[in-house]
């Protein structure tokens, strides 16, 4: 079978963990060896090879979905990731990875499975083996996958299931998210969660876009990408076709599941982590609570964090952002982040660490006239040739050994040395070794923004950015 | 009149603002451009000179008392700072200042006034025309002053007056802090609250003292102080001779008093930056509150702080430390300090921030290998000769102008320049100019503790330290 991973969002209700530009998809949590992102591929490659995988994501998380898959040691397929020229929901995203699994021969009779990068799945095997059951009925039916509730969730939709099909249930109906009261009768009354996972034909789910949402196929019929979502209608999977359709099933799913979409799930996520007073810490070395009960404490580690008295609350820390929030409030980050974005605050946006197909950098320290990085360079990568018309660099190897390049000479650079730049010298940095290679550099000058550089060679194509 | 100002005070009601190493009292709250022992030497100079000014304090925070009165724009006068060689509360704290006040000639019959250095008060003016109007009293009584109360606090002990004096009022009893219920009874009753401000003639005071704690007035009979010290008991004024003297008077005082001994009463000195709901933000630029009340964010700015659904909470985020409390449970914060301490958490001590009579300097980051500092040195200042065995420095100066001394050879350092100094190598940057010299240092090398550090010159007399 074939699968699509959707890998486009930008997670705005795991604020401040997850920013537009690094979202919580790409995120390694703490306790975890992978992100997300990473766990999604490997549980996803239990159902097919990995030339079977298609990711639709958005320009900007190309070269992170690269480097997170070659990070797990296959290399990245260029054709399978799929970039949204703009983010018109998951309709559009789906349709328009169905559309590349069936231009190829043979492609319009596959089964395609249909798989969030963001949720977090325990027990992969048994999730594998779940969803491959469901494959006999894609002949007959597009499928949603139902979780099997463990509490009253109020964060979720539900599905009223239906009749028993051979392996899975009819669906009776979709059902928004509930009150508690609701949630507890629809848990009594055997509802299953509404996952955002699906699995059908390339060839049934086009038809069924055909005739339920139209506006989306027509759009697909354009000549090139950018102007299918420029046409394309803003709209759901559940709301454009699996809401609509009679050839709908489901199957249900006996895993462990949360979606991570608010700090309340984040919450329930490290209940194994949780003391008996229902309090969490996170990097707990540096935390003291006292007095509080119910509440989570998120933090980087390296800071002294105490929480007095606490009750229900969610405290998430990092350098440069905190939140503090009541966790019956959760849903208000998102409030947060539109606030924050609409006062252009880069924080909506950006970590303090950003990550570039070399490595990535982090900033330390902004002062009127300097700005200090340090900078990390992976293994066999290597920064563009580059030079800064407004700045001077200052930099200082901490760890590894790499190759300075100054004008066209090139010196080993090795941890301890360390080497000026003055404005308009042309310079590159190599990670030629096994090693990370770690450098802090001391920026000065009157202008500092990233904007500042002419790249001369750019083994990312980046050179017209 | 003579005053003594007690200054020793290591403040940890205040964690994180205040640290044992830089405490309250020297602190510059947001909004204020004087630390709050500044503000008490500016009111203690209404009641007279400099020189009749007598500083209790410990050794650790010589330099910033000196640094801190100098800012002031006066001369500190080292034989009016008076060092505890170690802390036994408040009463030999005053003896020890009482008995250099009367070593002068003339010095047993000063009136002497006695304030803590941590106490924020409104109206300097109707504060010192107040405690000179209660010098004639001292002919006869021991004085302490009441401060008429404006609220059931329950963080202060009460004073219950007894018959009027001239300008002043019998104590018919000390009273300690109470629940709210009694705080409202006193409160209706016209108790005063306990300020912790005395005033009397040295030898009044001597006479009791040695009537009422013999333990303390041999102590000092001890040819130097650190005997004293040693042999005196642990032991408050209050307890060792206000409570058990019947010559006792108070003076009542109308002004606007606040011993910032928790958050709570933090709070309430920012009530004029309270908002309808009861929140109070500092630094408001960054900080976003959505569904909260009566609460506090108090942030260093630089910092997106986001706060939803509070109730009744201080946050106070600094960069290596966080504190979130609830605002009825502040006196646990205290807890939170013995707890660091116990660990041997520096952070129990230090800010990032530590103060040098050079300037002071900032630890940006430390990482396996290095370390990066941000030195302020102040216009005049040097940092001493020195060499370090096990570190190289790398130093970019990002603004002002210093001379660098490197094994004997001068330079001119400014702005934009970088220097590299070897392990072993002498060196000192001296700063010359009118403005702050900021200088980032990049430190390398195996070890990078602060003694790695051999002094060939020092203009504070440090080479032994």
């Amino acid at each position: 079978m074939k699968t699509i991973i959707l890998a486009g969002g930008s997670g705005s209700r795991l604020w401040p963990l997850s920013r537009t530009n690094y979202p919580k998809q790409f995120l390694k949590l703490s306790g975890m060896d992978k992100s997300i992102f990473q766990l999604t591929m490997e549980r996803v490659m239990l159902l097919g090879a990995i030339e079977d995988i298609y990711i639709v994501t958005n320009e900007g998380y190309r070269f992170l979905i690269a480097g997170q898959i070659e990070e797990l040691g296959y290399a990245a397929i260029a054709e399978n990731i799929l970039l949204e020229p703009e983010s018109k929901n998951t309709l559009p995203a789906i349709y328009y990875g169905v559309k590349a699994i069936s231009a190829a021969p043979g492609g319009r009779g596959e089964v395609v499975g249909v798989f969030a990068s963001d949720h977090l799945i325990g027990g992969s095997e048994a999730f594998a083996a779940q969803v491959l059951a469901g494959i006999p009925l894609t002949d007959e039916y597009l499928l949603t996958f139902g979780v099997e509730p463990t509490a009253p969730e109020t964060g979720y939709g539900y599905i009223k299931p239906g009749k028993a099909l051979r392996g899975g249930r009819a669906v009776s109906e979709f059902k928004e998210k509930p009150d508690l009261q609701t949630a507890e009768r629809y848990l009594k009354e055997g509802y299953y969660w509404n996952s955002g996972m699906f699995m059908f034909r390339a060839d049934l789910f086009t038809e069924e876009v055909k005739r339920l949402a139209p506006g989306v196929f027509a759009a697909f019929e354009a000549p090139d990408v950018k102007t299918a979502f420029a046409e394309a209608p803003n709209i759901s999977i559940d709301y454009g076709v699996m809401e609509k359709s009679s050839r709908v099933a489901m199957i249900p799913l006996s895993i462990k599941w949360n979606d991570l979409g608010s700090f309340s799930t984040f919450y329930e996520q490290y209940e194994t982590k949780m003391d008996e007073r229902g309090n969490i810490i996170i990097d707990e070395d540096d935390t003291i609570m006292l007095e509080s009960q119910n509440s989570m404490v998120y933090t980087e580690g390296k800071k002294a964090v105490a929480v007095i008295g606490a009750d229900n609350l969610v405290v998430v820390d990092q350098k440069d952002a905190l939140l503090i929030c009541d966790r019956s409030k959760t849903q208000a980050v998102k409030d947060v982040v539109d606030i924050l974005r609409a006062r252009k605050d880069h924080r909506a946006h950006f970590h303090l660490t950003e990550y570039r197909p070399w490595g990535s950098f982090t900033i330390l320290e902004t002062g009127g006239f300097y700005k200090i990085k340090r900078l990390t360079i992976l293994p066999g990568r290597m920064l563009s040739y580059q030079m800064h018309y407004h700045r001077s660099e200052h930099w200082v190897a901490v760890s590894g050994t790499g190759i300075l390049v100054l004008d066209g000479d090139e010196t080993v650079f090795t941890a301890g040395e360390n080497v000026f730049i003055p404005a308009g010298r042309k310079h590159r940095l190599k990670n030629p070794g096994k090693l990370l290679l770690e450098v802090i550099e001391v920026q000065s000058g009157a202008y500092l923004g990233e904007d500042d550089i002419v790249r001369y060679e750019d083994e990312y194509d980046r050179i017209e950015d």
